[in-house]
């Protein structure tokens, strides 16, 4: 794997990454380069056969990302002051140019074809959000202080908190209190409503376990991984009718993988399978 | 504000409207003219400037709303008798008009710009939950009985429990175990189902609490909270990919508010910002 | 009711059917006939003026369903080998038929007219999982052990557990980590996460309360209790305002019903009422 | 029916409605009271039983309908000044308000239940288009001139062209040339690409073709004359299986009129089939 | 191929299927046993082998089908006596249940896996239309008379013509015109539509025309000709970028077949080539 | 302008790009670089404000496109060989990356902001017609040959055609016949049935008035002509009510450009009017 700017990308086990944003002295907050870097962090790991699953969490001890770094923001598109000689409309071309871009950046974390599980711990705000729900599986540290901060910067959070956030975690009560009042909560609300699969007691904690939940799907035939994924996706975004005939098309391929033969195989013989890359 | 005849309009905050359906001797049952006022009321409220938030329960102690006026609609088109001499597709027609017609008053507060908060307590069946699933967060009572009383009448719900109840708790087996059943549920279950975001003591206490969160979002920046509800709305109704390019547009216009370098600067100052009206 | 081989059909109660595999030597597992003859039961039963609610569970002690039967399944399209002399479209062309068909025979529990109530206890893996979610309610015994499996035989599940859990539980992280894990969950987080709407001691006392809750459905007007399954379901898999705008037009025939006026008097009588076949 | 400030509505045939826009010595241009009376005089038809198919033309020689009129509107929210002391967010929030009840009042002839035929004649141009692609059908004399004409006045046409032109003629192409160049085109252009459906010599000519048409439709059944429109309208939005599911919903109360014996008996005696108001 | 009891199914040329519904001296109107064969017929050619493009037809001279059997109908749900002992919603329900299995029953044309051409000629009104209308191609003799004959018994058109007809040809204003007048249009108009692809002189030539069509889609590779004819069903219900997807899982599968390499390769020996099959 | 290798890239005139590939020894033939590259071109003339509308063609005088160049291709993922050493579910998922890819770099023509005017002549196969419904606007030489070729290899066409070309001639039996039987078809035909907008004597002359109407377009408000094609896009994969709120919420940015008062002021003093680049 290439080296990257922002980001620590290691495998801590057999077919499973770790992509660790990297930069705690600004509590990982995120400017432009970083997210671009994201993509391709994300775009490469989604074709790599080295990965079959993927952990996602900050570095440092207090942040797993504190949202937009505000000065570096404070002179780009989204929050920055605008050109005077444009007038409304060209400026919001401009604005909706920057917003698709940075849209697709975090996308990259859905795209991805392996699973991705984030391990939060610290503060978590704003991006953060936008982040963990690009994510399949999210896990964090008792310590976890979320919040979808935008509106209290005066924005409509327009990178997935919005989009996603509903259909992660299927209450719209709780997101439009979370998304309207911007306020904090923790851990023990997050596994409650269903963002956080488990809260551990710490920072490492959540790492070790969200790399043995990764290392566990990554013993699993990839081409049942990567096609579940896939499926689950579509389906949230089509009704009942839609996804089924999509799955049945999809699996008319997956169907023509060994890897059932040497699950079942494995399976009787009570030893772990090995599957071919993919 | 204009007055009402069946609703009493407040602003016990800045920016925060306070409508309770006032037919507290007939435990808030609605009939048709109460509908129609209900529309015009949050129409109003819509695009009115001074209000960023609005509190909605029922006057009394004994009902936030009891449902349809059963005698008042057994002259109606829904339970009411038919007129003979039109034949079942005739009166289909009438029936459809009428239902339609409902359905766009008790509508009028999903389409209202500013959130909706309903502080319920006491009864609150039938036609009260089609009302609760049209705001955007519910608090309630302890004291509070909810129930999908529908089916108990020989009807399936249409004024929109059954369109909006499933993705307000994003649970579908406990939905349909209500609305089959007819059965009724109190606010420790409604708040563990995520139906309420949470339960108090008393209706005071409920109306309360309830204004105090509207006052803490009428704080925030009109164009963010607005364009949050906005979004979140469309985002329930569309694929990821399709609410994620309408944020785009949607924010082309709204990041070019004032309000963001407006709450950047009190934020740093640590005072409340102040936000033009919208 | 014509007799089956593969199932029980019962009437425990006036207008309540309950639908047994039986299989129990086999822990319930499935072959092709039987999901055929599933679908013939269930078509059947959606017609049937004698059910108004159907009680769905599995005969035995040991398991409500422990999947695909493999054995017979490593003969057929799904698992089983393919014709060396077909290319691997033409394979794909078979299978996509097979599976189609197969979700066809399953689906026939969702599109039953009449409400589905699956009283789950022992074994519940692979196949059993797509059966719960296409019921419309369903409960468990404390001893019961969930896993979508289908992923440890090399498998993206393809029968509708995909396509319907995320819109049961409505929570899309708790069913990628059991989706992609395939880990054995119980009766208690199956509960919790939504997926069972109550857990009871033993399967009998599960059985029991299953008909319990069919006998209560079936008192009620089926008009309104078969419009309220319709129209629950259209409304999963569309935008709020058409599923309003399907339900006026679907009531504008239902509201017809001397249902209505039964209910309401009878209600006045405090007796139970009776309501004509359907 | 009452009498119309903007608008001639007459009655020329049994159940035939012509409305009428009569602003002819502005070329029918229309200003903001002119759509608000546009859509009283199209929902009070809608549900009019005098009314069972309307023709809508414009008043004088020269023009259908010139458009918006651009002096008047140069006062209004679309085109006019905007408030200075309005932030860009602000302004956008009070045009979309704007546009989007504009909208709703051309959308009123889309969603009148009775079939409404466009007969134009003499210029046609912008505002015109929106108000002909709302119709259900659409005649014209051989001298009428049309231009999707917003790109002119720099603006991307809001009020129903883009969205339903597309859907009336079926191709992209020529919608988009037409639309992007705002180019002129003619009666036998319109009537090549099917905009229109047929070409008269004369205005009064096509007045007169046009009531005999919707004459002709009012001798129907109104039970299948406005299902057929509504289930047309709904067809266009909907993948097809949700179309016919829907029809059959529709037809489920619609079949159970008396017109169809009406029908059926009037056919075997060879005279015209009288059917009940509707 | 079995033999049918009201369609005649040959082989006229290889892997060319043409179906012929018998039953001339009754203008090949159809009745309920018709249309329940009709789909038998069909499911079965769409999983043969033997046929790769199917021509469809009505035996004698005068008519390709006159519409339903009205003596026949008057005894069925459609437009049959109801049962008095129903309410309106009763009657309601058992209407639906008809229409959806009137309905799958065409609809097997449409999901039949092999292109069907629809040969037609004299009569052609009513259920005509929507037989049509569910198939890929149509081409007629000069003497056909179409028509939308629904309306004129009191019927919006329930069975596929009012929700296919207008992706079909595309022009919504043609559409309405015909479906809601019920006039009868000929052959050329047809063309001119584009519901039609070619008119020839006679019956003969139309379906020899036909089976030429047939035929030279039968020398295609089966693979590309059932894709291709699933893609574009699959397109016209689907937005563009979710279509695009569609395809590229579609083909995941398809292009590994054989059949590429074999049509390459007689390409570059100038000789037709033989594909598997099917 | 960078110069590209596979490409010409010009301006004409002021505001319009002139865009032809350049491989004419080999009839504009395909491989995946170049495609690579024309996204790389049409990208960068998206956001470019130099380029207000766009002309595409084809170098030489016998092909405005051959299709894929079958040489190269048969070393690529979609006709080439497979990995022997992968199963056909590995398989498939290289291919499907691969389509999608391709597939994002022939959208590059529909997603780039300013319109694209195809100007078509001689040979336009296969791939010729992809690139063609990713387009706006179609016009041709009346020499050209246009044909589907795709089924002619063993191939469902899956880089576009079957996806956009329904939409764009709005005709689906016409698709049909030359999406299934791959014949040619000639300039006339493509006019008539509304695939081009218009045919010229020679490709010079075809050429001369693509950049004519490309000139047209771009003397207009860019955002008027931008918004124009964006709403149309959008327009064609949603429903109306969908689209028309998009609009509203589109042109609450749009309508507060400067363009408007420009182009008013400028159609009163009877002169072209200038606009600021975007």
């Amino acid at each position: 794997m290439a080296s990257y700017k922002y980001f620590n990308v290691t495998f801590p086990k057999e077919y499973v990454a770790h992509v660790e944003t990297n930069r705690p002295d600004k509590l990982n907050s995120y400017f432009e380069p970083m997210w671009l870097e994201l993509r391709e962090v994300f775009d490469k790991l989604s074709e790599s056969p080295d990965a079959r699953a993927i952990v996602f969490s900050g570095a440092g001890d207090r942040a797993f990302c504190s949202g937009l770094d505000v000065k570096a923001a404070a002179e780009g598109a989204i929050i920055g002051p605008k050109d005077k000689s444009f007038d409304a409309a060209r400026i919001a071309t401009q604005i909706r140019r920057y917003v698709l871009g940075f849209q697709d950046c975090i996308s990259s974390l859905e795209r991805c074809e392996k699973p991705v599980i984030a391990a939060v711990h610290g503060i978590a705000y704003g991006l953060a959000i936008d982040l963990c729900t690009a994510t399949d599986i999210r896990v964090c540290a008792k310590d976890t202080a979320f919040s979808a901060k935008e509106v209290d910067i005066g924005i409509a959070a327009d990178i997935g908190t919005l989009n996603r956030l509903p259909k992660v975690v299927g209450n719209l009560g709780w997101v439009k209190e979370v998304a309207l009042s911007a306020r904090v909560f923790g851990a023990e609300e997050a596994l409650r409503v269903g963002f956080v699969n488990a809260v551990y007691d710490t920072k490492e904690q959540t790492v070790t376990k969200a790399v043995e939940l990764a290392s566990l799907i990554a013993t699993k035939s990839p081409v049942a991984v990567q096609g579940t994924k896939n499926i689950l996706n579509f389906s949230r975004d089509h009704p009942v009718k839609d996804s089924l005939h999509y799955t049945a098309v999809w699996n008319s391929a997956a169907l023509q993988t060994k890897d059932i033969s040497a699950a079942l195989l494995s399976g009787m013989e009570k030893r772990v399978p090995r599957f071919d890359k993919l």
